[in-house]
């Protein structure tokens, strides 16, 4: 097979698009979709500032190349969240990267700066380590680049993963997660950062054809916790639909996007958000997610003080 | 396993509701599930006169038999479709169950009524036998129904067929079909009669159970032309998701019913009706689609028989 653009030999096939391109022609064929999804999505601008998340894996790496090579502005952010091996690995791919490129980047050590770790606070507090890590990420990022001064936080989330949570959302028909998916969430406070995806039209097997093709080193595994998701399932059956129909993935979310969202926007309501009475972050309750994650860190840690000093008492 | 109603040995156990019942107690939620449907969905009153759609497969088989056996006042109509032996024996059952109960029952013949099988005329005009067959059944079915002064046409439609429907409209975010996808669909003229599917929250597997347990004969196969259909590859889908987590596809289906369905119905644009100029029936065109083929199928009549006629002038 040849490459569609050059005619050379091919080295992927995009059965999607029925086209095939050598690797040199797959990075324009890349670089060109990630411009487009800016540009059409209104993400950024040239001179915006962009902070990157992170996480060492392909689709982030695979994003935080592309925009530096596409001379944006761009910040990474990595957050290491004791997750054993899997954190300090991916920090070092990371953080090699960084050097390599010259590219700024902020680390941040959970364990280090609030004493916790994310897979033994699941424990304690009986929630699943995937909601934990999701809230505090959605914090952090946050945080970081509204104090920062950023205009926007970049994610990797590639067209696979968005597929896969529209179909969670479609089957269970979860109209306020539906009003909200889309590939840029939009500033709705003075505290909350622009959320955006500039990889949402491009797949898992792209995103990774990118870094190899580019010799771009990343963590292979996926974090353990994520084994067994309903994402994953998701992931399955949508792979089963393309191959028996090849763009079946891309229609379902594009066509989310052009015609079935908006059904479902006209009908959610405003949230009404506040800012959390402790650390005034944007929060729908009194006191934020994160707030009250620290709380019950500070209330276990001074309950087992207590109980080591019951202890001495009884000598 | 023991039933859940009466402790006599289970013969069946239903996953998603978390429950096994006996034979007997099986027939017992089956009625109950059908009664409950025809009137929270207001499908049809006890002394309204009903035209049951039947094939001579589970589903319709098993619709017509419970109908009956609730007391409704029901008519079986079948169309012999001239589609090979499929039809003389689905045509067999169907008149064989109308003696054994004494159930009137309607029967046309599409070849001899008006001169076509599907299955040739489809290769003749290229359109899919599937697509065909289905003008042809909604035509028929509605004109008799109008015809013979019946308040509605009901179809033995399962949970399967509906949630493979709708993830297929899903899949392609078809608005129109979305706000039209409903158990009951009213009259929205006075000559389209009300259509509606009192199985719709029983799986085939209920369906196939049912017939099993009260000895109801049925034609086992599909219609050959049925294989390979999309609708095919969604049910296996929707049944591994259900393997996953059972419940999902009720949930699915009846989840878009509750609430999902009212964000596309507000949005759909009421279809202008007309009368077909040619047999009155109703159209969105000026000559309905059955009107059509039988004007393709005249026009080929005659075009042979005008070939004919050249090959004797040559002569
Ligand atoms: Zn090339
Ligand atoms: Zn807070
Ligand atoms: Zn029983
Ligand atoms: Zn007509």
């Amino acid at each position: 097979m040849l490459c569609r653009r050059c005619k050379e030999k091919a080295e992927i096939y995009l059965k999607r698009h029925n086209t095939a391109f050598c690797s040199n022609c797959f990075r324009i064929y890349y670089s060109e979709q990630v411009k487009r999804n800016v540009k059409r999505e209104k993400m950024f601008k040239p001179k915006d500032r962009i902070l990157v998340v992170v996480s060492g894996g392909k689709d982030s790496m695979a994003l935080w190349h592309i925009l530096l090579k596409l001379g944006y502005n761009v910040t990474g952010m990595y957050i290491n969240l004791g997750i054993s091996a899997y954190s300090d690995r991916s920090q070092e791919v990371v953080e090699k990267f960084s050097q390599a490129n010259n590219a700024p980047v902020i680390i941040k050590n959970i364990e280090k700066e609030y004493g916790f770790s994310i897979p033994a606070l699941a424990r304690e507090i009986r929630r699943s380590t995937c909601s934990l890590c999701g809230t505090i990420k959605r914090y952090l990022f946050n945080k970081v680049a509204q104090d920062g001064g950023f205009d926007a936080v970049a994610t990797g989330h590639n067209l696979d993963d968005e597929a896969a949570t529209l179909l969670g959302n479609v089957l269970s028909w979860q109209e306020g997660y539906l009003a909200r998916q889309s590939p840029v969430l939009p500033s709705t406070h003075p505290k909350l950062v622009k959320k955006v995806k500039p990889l949402f039209t491009l797949t898992e097997r792209e995103n990774l054809a990118y870094v190899l093709f580019n010799g771009i080193e990343f963590i292979h595994e996926e974090c353990p916790h994520a084994l067994g998701a309903s994402s994953i399932l998701y992931k399955e059956i949508l792979n089963k639909l393309e191959d028996e129909s090849p763009g079946t993935k891309q229609r379902f979310l594009t066509n989310f996007y052009k015609k079935g969202r908006k059904f479902f926007e006209k009908y959610s309501e405003p949230v009404k958000l506040n800012e959390c009475k402790i650390c005034g972050q944007v929060t729908t309750s009194e006191i934020c997610s994160f707030c009250r994650i620290r709380l019950m860190v500070e209330k276990k840690k001074a309950d087992s003080i207590l109980q080591e000093g019951d202890g001495f008492n009884l000598i």
